[in-house]
């Protein structure tokens, strides 16, 4: 899923992003609520027609983004007291109040709201922020069950399918780096019982091997009938292997935020556009991709335009990254539905 | 002609400019010297093949561009010396070296190097700056013409159509605000005979009405068989009237510049897209225009994106303000294909 923080990827317009196949999108419920807030994007029939993107979006639930801003938040069993990183303004979202945020927003997909353990944290304090997780988990989905009526398209929606049209409201495990405490949060997250499951709190300045030791306790644990999404991964290679482990969805910030930073990423390798040897290169970024980037562009018209700073290097850098992540997924499907994937590396 | 100063029209891809039927580009001179210089855009086969783009391509002579960094340059009659506004670092600009970055260049329409004088002038002050400008425009011929054959395309493009191709020279006159120098340049440039001429000089912070009077008094001096192109002008309204004296061409960085500030122009009038009030209007910017922001996007989208700063609302800005100038032109064509131009106000 690309990462479309204020419903917008950011320099790719929607059209763009069709034509790359992209399926899902992610906004995130901290900045929209921000801005433009929740009763503007309602009042325009939800983040879909809001932003003109007629496949799925889901949200966070911007548990993850107040957990990020470390100075401004005050947490308690309550919720997340905190100030905007916009105007210092004091907010204060809790498991029912960011549920209701993203009723109004009105994403597919929304997010129950977690608290992100910190990283490192002892064994004793990541029990007891799984725990409250947990809580939260519940106080989220009983908040969700007794409002799900009130998206902005419910009766639109329902109208047209002639049956109740809801968002699916998923879980999310937490437990630090203790497989313990995931193996736990994951069983007794799904006691609680959700459409589909994330495991959250990873990507937060751990060794990547922990990472993928955390995910590799968890996922056995999760239904696997059920969508199983972990947040905030990867490299194009990780991807992957977080598919083999039976990992369903990701979303990550890397393939757009890297563009930003004129890194891409090739079917040779990643390359640092600003570096000086692309300047009077005239092949193609990735002759192997069939982008409309790779198509028309050289790295050296690439490279002079990150060197200009000129705004359409941030545009056409982000089509490569995202055309680049969605054909690794695209090849990672059409393995598995050959039976070839869990056989062979080399299939993608 | 949009204006794509280092090789980009900001924040656009060239497939989108195709898809809005831009039919030619200008470029900077200046900027495509200091950045990526003209070495090696030559190296790569010159502009067009540099930005991919496959029609025509014009550049002015620097002269303009360095006229405006006040600050930094030094006039003789041999030529500007000037500072990078970059990296401070000192460059000369001569009618001789001036012609040979655009030749290295090899945009297929070359302006001759002019001073442009400065806002307010006394009369004699600009009759030696006009005069200058006259020596400048034989230089800048007697050098392309000892030097034509060097474009980095003149082999292969002589090859494919069988005879010699060249690029364009065009003259520009001179004169400040005084209609009887506008008059004795434009008949002495046309002496030196070239394949176009431009009216220089203006939009430089005169009353608008002046510049209307200086093109007035000089059009009818220019070879009606021969394109006429007034530099740096103008409003949607503006641009209409002045195809009305006989103009052919023209460029301007309003219709990019005001889209990057968010002011939008509609069959409606201007539109601030920043103003508050459009925070929750779910029309299209635009009801009259076809382009494909007002196809897709709200006022409230569009609205949000350009508060919160997002890049993506200069990209659609651009690409409508684009479209706007872009069918202005095109219902200008229309009419004067039909012959009902010259009668009818209303026919644009």
């Amino acid at each position: 899923m690309p990462v479309g923080t204020v419903a917008s990827v950011k320099g790719v317009p929607q059209d763009v992003l069709e034509e790359l196949g992209v399926q899902i999108l992610l906004n995130n419920t901290y900045h929209l609520y921000l801005r433009p807030g929740v009763d503007t994007v309602r009042k325009l029939g939800g983040v879909q027609k809001f932003m003109s993107w007629n496949k799925p979006i889901l949200t966070d639930s911007g548990g993850f983004q107040v957990f990020s801003l470390s100075e401004l938040r005050k947490i308690n069993e309550d919720g997340v007291q905190f100030r905007s990183h916009l105007d210092g303004s004091l907010h204060f979202f809790s498991p029912e109040n960011s549920i209701a945020a993203e009723i109004g927003l009105g994403a597919d997909i929304i997010m129950a709201f977690d608290e992100c353990t910190e990283f490192p944290a002892e064994h004793e304090r990541t029990r007891k922020s799984m725990e409250m997780t947990l809580r939260w988990a519940r106080r989220s989905r009983d908040y969700w069950h007794a409002h799900k009526h009130e998206t902005p398209w419910y009766d639109e929606k329902t109208r047209q399918m002639g049956s109740p049209q809801y968002q699916a409201l998923f879980g999310i495990v937490q437990g630090g780096m203790y497989a313990d405490l995931r193996r736990e949060s994951a069983e007794r997250t799904v006691e609680i019982d959700f459409p589909g499951y994330a495991i959250g709190g990873l990507s937060v300045g751990e060794p990547r091997e922990k990472t993928w030791e955390m995910v590799e306790a968890t996922i056995p644990l999760l239904p696997k009938d059920k969508p199983r999404y972990v947040m905030g991964v990867g490299t194009p290679e990780e991807i992957v292997e977080y598919v083999r482990l039976g990992v369903d969805m990701m979303d990550c910030v890397l393939p757009t935020r890297a563009a930003r930073h004129g890194l891409l990423f090739t079917s040779e390798g990643k390359v640092n556009i600003k570096n000086a040897r692309h300047a009077r290169d005239e092949a193609p970024l990735d002759p192997k991709c069939g982008c409309k980037v790779c198509a028309r562009y050289s790295r050296a018209y690439l490279r002079h335009l990150y060197a200009a700073n000129e705004v359409l290097a941030q545009v056409l850098n982000t089509v490569h990254n995202l055309a680049y992540y969605l054909d690794t997924m695209r090849r990672v499907r059409q393995a598995i539905q050959l039976g070839e994937f869990a056989s062979s590396r080399s299939a993608v």
